[in-house]
């Protein structure tokens, strides 16, 4: 481990409600979100956000933003930058755990001369993503640019 | 692996606008979540969710449906279930992720005879948390049950 030194700390807290929703909150972030067990299991609460949703929402996102850091490098900027994120959660010898993530990042680019930087950079922000590099299932990534023209 | 019929699909998908903040939406979940790169980051912005805090966000979810699944089972309700997640994200080879999350559960009882059932339950959500199997890092759980009297 170099760079012991550069390290960074976030703290969340999650209080249930008598409905079995739980409120999340951050430090110093402005709003709050809701918290439930999906419907798929005992109880689970349905057009609510989850566990689940929550960790493909860091990841995607975590995605999305090492995307644009990259692009920044590389002194490129898309016309858009967007990541679907699917997972598949499975029994494993008898506890659930998400068992794949894939990603599917769509990137808009406006002439061809991006075109090349962007397909570099969907490969280097899958390797560089905070969020995959934290998680013990395998993340894939598929590649889809677009040129507008 | 057993019980591969077992299994469950998610996906959400992060669109990011020209201020670097992605809006994020799921599946059949009404509501949708902003996103950034967290301040200590170039760029990052304060004051919104990011990935890091979504991730916590993820965990201590999962702790607090898993806490209340297992109540289901031992026929015990608390009167409250919260829980802290605090994470460290550092350089590791080259590349951040986090190498370290705390839980810290609070659990209220309203008896003595709960008090028992609510300290065993602590390890068991931590052991049959879905987030807490899905990630690389060491996740600790500290023990904290208060009883009304």
């Amino acid at each position: 481990m170099e760079n012991n030194e550069v390290q960074f700390d976030y703290r969340v807290k999650a209080v249930q409600n008598e409905n079995r929703i739980s409120r999340i909150t951050a430090a110093e972030v402005e709003t709050s979100i809701e918290c439930a067990t999906p419907p798929e299991f005992p109880h689970g609460i349905a057009g609510v956000w989850s566990p689940e949703t929550f960790f493909l929402a860091s990841i995607a996102g975590c995605y999305v933003n090492t995307y644009q850091a990259l692009c920044d490098r590389f002194k490129m900027q898309p016309v858009s930058i967007e990541c679907e994120a699917s997972g598949t959660v499975a029994l494993v010898e008898g506890r659930y755990r998400f068992t794949g993530v894939m990603l599917n990042p769509i990137i808009t680019v406006s002439n061809y001369d991006d075109e090349a930087k962007a397909i570099t950079i969907i490969e280097k922000a899958h390797k560089y993503c905070l969020i995959s590099n934290s998680v013990n299932c395998p993340v894939s990534v598929s590649e889809n640019v677009m040129v507008l023209v």
